[in-house]
C-alpha cells in the first residue's frame, strides 16, 4: 500500500492506495474516528454496486457500523439537484446526524454528487471517497464538488475536502476498457504538467498500465494523485495555478460539447486536446519534441489524437467561448513549454486555436 | 448610522444599521470592492419587490453596477432545491461570473436562498444582505444559509458569510405588523439570553418599537445583531455555545409544527416558548422573577405567551423527539438562570416539558 497527504492545512487528509485494501475499512474508519453511534450513508451507482457494494457493507457491517446504501443511475445525469434531494431524503431516513459521513463508493459522478451531499446535509457532514474508476484519481483530490444544473455543468457546489480517500486498485478491475483508457489520459495529463520522469513512466508502462496491473496502477495513481495534491495545496479555491490542470480541457470540453452521444467521452476528447496544446506550443516557438512526445504517448493508451472530422469547426470555437476562458479578448490557455512543464498563456488568440482545430481534423 | 462587525476572522463582515442608508448603496459596494464589470443578481420575492426593488435597481444602475433581478413568491415553499434551480438558471443567463455577488433583498427566507446561492454557485461567490423585516436581523448573523427538504426544514446548506449587511430601518415601514412583532420575539431573545440592560431597554421601547420609529429599531437591532454576533464568532460552527440561540425553540418549534397554517408563526412560537423555558426556570429553583419578567415583557409587544388549547400535547411531545434536542434519553434545554442569562442543561427529562406545555395552554 502506498500513502499520501494532500496537504492543506486542517483540511489535510490521506489518499491510500493499494490492492486489496477494502479488505481493511473497518480498521481504516476506527482509525480516523468515523462513529458507530451515529449511521453512514454510502452512496453508489449501479454498475459499481452490482460489483463491489455487497463487499463494502458486508466489511463495514461486520465492523461495527450502521451503515445504509443508496444507489443511482449510472452516468452524469445522477449530477443533478433532484438527485441530491433523493440522496437526502435517503439520508434523513436512515437518520445521519452531524457525525454521520457520506461514502461515495464510485466515480467522479458518485464522487461529485456525494460529496455535494455531506458538504450541504446539515450543512457539512464527513466524507469518505472509495473511487473506483481510474478518472477519480483526478476526483478525489482538491474537494471539488458539485452537481450539474441543465443550463451548465458542474456550476452548484463547494470545496469539501474528505476525510480520507480508500483507493483499492481491486475494485478497477471490472472497469469496462474505454473507462480505463479515459482515466489513464487524465493520469498522462498529470505528467505532462509537472513531472517528466513520471511522463516517461507512463509510456513505459502503457500496456501494463491499460491491461490494469495491480503494481503499475497502484503507482500511476500514487504519481498522479501526488501532481494533482501539489498543484491544489498551493491553490486551493483555485485562483491561479490550478489552471495548470486544464492542459487539453480548452479544446476537450469544447469537442466533448460538440460532439454526439457517447461519441467521445472526456478523457478521449481533452487526449485530442492535449496534442491541439502540443501543436499550439510548437507554434509559439517550443521544442517539436513536446509535440511527438505527446502524441506517441497517448496513442501507446490508445486515446485518440485526431478531431473527427465531421465535428463543425465554428460550433467548437462557440462553444469554447461559451467556455469563458477569456481574459480582455485573448484566450486562456495551457501551453505546455517542454515535457512537463507548462505555463499559463494570455495572449493566445482565438484564431490560432481555430487554426489548430483545423490540424487536428487532419492528424494521423 | 451605526456599524457592527461580526468578528469571524478573515471571513468578518461589517452591518450597517440606519435610516435610508439604501441611498448611499453605490458608496457601499464600492467601499466593499464589488465589481463593475462582472454582472449582480438582485434575489428578491413578489411584496419586497413591491416596495423596494425599484429604488435598489435604480440606484445600483446609477452607481454604474450591472445589476438583474430575480422574484420569487414570497413563503417559505421558496426556501426549496427547485427554486435554487431557477435562481442559478438566472445568474447563467446574467451572465454572473466569480466576481459578481448575490444580493438578498428581503427577510430571512430570501436572505437563505439567496446566501444558499451564493455559497454554491461556482462553488461560492460573495454575497450581499439587505434585511428587509426584524427577523432578518437574527437570519443576517451567522452565515447559515439553506433550502428545504421535503422532509425537514433548513436541512441542505453552508455557512457563507456576506461581504457586508445594508440594513436600511426605512425598508421596515412597510412590513405587516404581524411580520414586525415576530420579528421582535427574536429581539427580546437576543436580549434575554445576553443582555439584562437591553432585555430592559427592550420593555421601556415596546410601543416605539412596535410603532416602527426608526431611532428605536436602529438601536435595537444593534443590539440584537450584537449579541447574535458575540456569540456566533464565539462558535461559528455551531459546536456548543450557539446552543443559547435555541432560548424557546425547543418548545417553539413543535408547536409551529403542530399548529395549523398560519395559526402561528415562528416568533410567536417562540414567545410561547420562552414563556415555557421560564416556567421550567422556576422550578429548577430559578427566581420566579425569570418568569415574571419574560411573560409582562413578552405581551407588552402583543406576543402570544399561551398554548392553543386545542394543540394536542402528544403530538407537540412527539415533534419535539423529531426535533431531536436529546442527549442519552434526555433533553438537552436551553434554560434562563436570571433575565440575561442562561445555561445549556442536558437533564431536562421530556416529562418535566410534558408538564409545562400543559401549564402553557392554563396561562393567561
Ligand atoms: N471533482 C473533481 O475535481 C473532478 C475532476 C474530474 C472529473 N470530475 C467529474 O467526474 C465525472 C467523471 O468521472 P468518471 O469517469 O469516474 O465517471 P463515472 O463515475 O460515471 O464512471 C464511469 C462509468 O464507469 C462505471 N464504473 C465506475 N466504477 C466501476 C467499476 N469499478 N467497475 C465497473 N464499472 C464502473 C460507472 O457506473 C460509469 O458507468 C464527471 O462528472 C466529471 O465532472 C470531477
Ligand atoms: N439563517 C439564519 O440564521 C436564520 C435565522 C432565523 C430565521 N431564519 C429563516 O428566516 C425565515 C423567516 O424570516 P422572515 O420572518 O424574515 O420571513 P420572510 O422572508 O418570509 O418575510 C416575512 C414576510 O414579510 C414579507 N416582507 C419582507 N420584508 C418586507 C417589507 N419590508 N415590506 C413588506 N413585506 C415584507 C415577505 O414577503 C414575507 O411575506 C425562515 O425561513 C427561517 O428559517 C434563518
Ligand atoms: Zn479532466
Ligand atoms: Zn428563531
Amino acid at each position: 500500500m502506498m500513502e499520501l497527504t494532500v496537504d492543506l492545512g486542517a483540511r489535510s487528509y490521506p489518499i491510500y492506495i493499494g490492492q486489496g485494501i477494502i479488505d481493511n475499512i473497518g480498521a481504516f474508519f476506527e482509525k480516523h474516528g468515523l462513529g458507530k453511534n451515529s449511521p453512514h450513508l454510502v452512496v453508489t451507482d449501479e454498475h459499481v454496486a452490482e460489483h463491489h457494494l455487497p463487499r463494502v457493507l458486508g466489511l463495514l457491517g461486520e465492523a461495527g457500523y450502521k451503515v445504509s446504501p443508496y444507489t443511482v443511475n449510472a452516468g452524469e445525469k445522477s449530477k443533478s439537484l433532484a438527485v441530491l434531494e433523493d440522496v437526502v431524503g435517503v439520508a434523513l431516513d436512515a437518520g445521519l446526524d452531524r457525525k454521520s459521513s457520506i461514502i461515495a463508493l464510485g466515480g467522479g459522478v458518485v464522487g461529485d454528487l456525494a460529496g455535494f451531499v455531506a458538504a450541504s446535509y446539515m450543512r457539512g457532514i464527513r466524507f469518505v471517497q472509495i473511487p473506483t474508476t481510474i478518472l477519480a484519481h483526478d476526483s478525489s483530490v482538491g474537494g471539488k464538488v458539485a452537481v450539474n444544473h441543465p443550463k451548465a455543468k458542474n456550476i452548484i457546489g463547494a470545496f469539501h475536502q474528505p476525510e480520507m480517500v480508500l483507493y483499492d486498485t481491486s475494485t478497477l478491475q471490472t472497469l469496462p476498457p474505454r473507462d480505463v483508457r479515459a482515466g489513464l489520459s487524465e493520469m498522462i495529463k498529470h505528467g505532462l504538467i509537472w513531472d517528466s520522469e513520471f511522463t516517461a513512466w507512463c509510456e513505459d508502462n502503457a500496456d501494463k498500465l491499460v491491461g490494469l496491473d495491480p503494481e503499475a496502477l497502484q503507482y500511476g495513481l500514487y504519481q498522479g494523485c501526488k501532481v494533482k495534491s501539489i498543484v491544489v495545496s498551493q491553490d486551493e479555491k483555485e485562483n491561479d495555478l490550478r489552471a495548470i490542470l486544464n492542459l487539453g480541457h480548452t479544446i476537450g470540453h469544447a469537442l466533448e460539447a460538440v460532439a454526439g452521444y457517447n461519441e467521445l467521452v472526456h478523457g478521449e476528447a481533452i487526449s485530442i486536446g492535449m496534442v491541439g496544446a502540443a501543436k499550439l506550443a510548437v507554434q509559439l516557438g517550443y521544442s517539436e519534441d513536446i509535440y511527438t512526445v505527446t502524441k506517441r504517448i497517448l496513442q501507446k493508451f490508445g486515446l485518440p489524437t485526431r478531431c473527427p472530422e465531421h465535428l463543425d469547426t465554428d460550433r467548437i470555437m462557440e462553444a469554447m467561448m461559451h467556455d469563458k476562458k477569456f481574459s480582455g479578448g485573448n484566450m486562456v490557455y495551457i501551453v505546455p513549454t517542454a515535457i512537463g512543464k507548462v505555463e499559463i498563456r494570455k495572449d493566445v488568440k482565438p484564431e490560432w486555436v481555430r487554426n489548430i482545430v483545423e490540424q487536428l481534423k487532419r492528424e494521423d
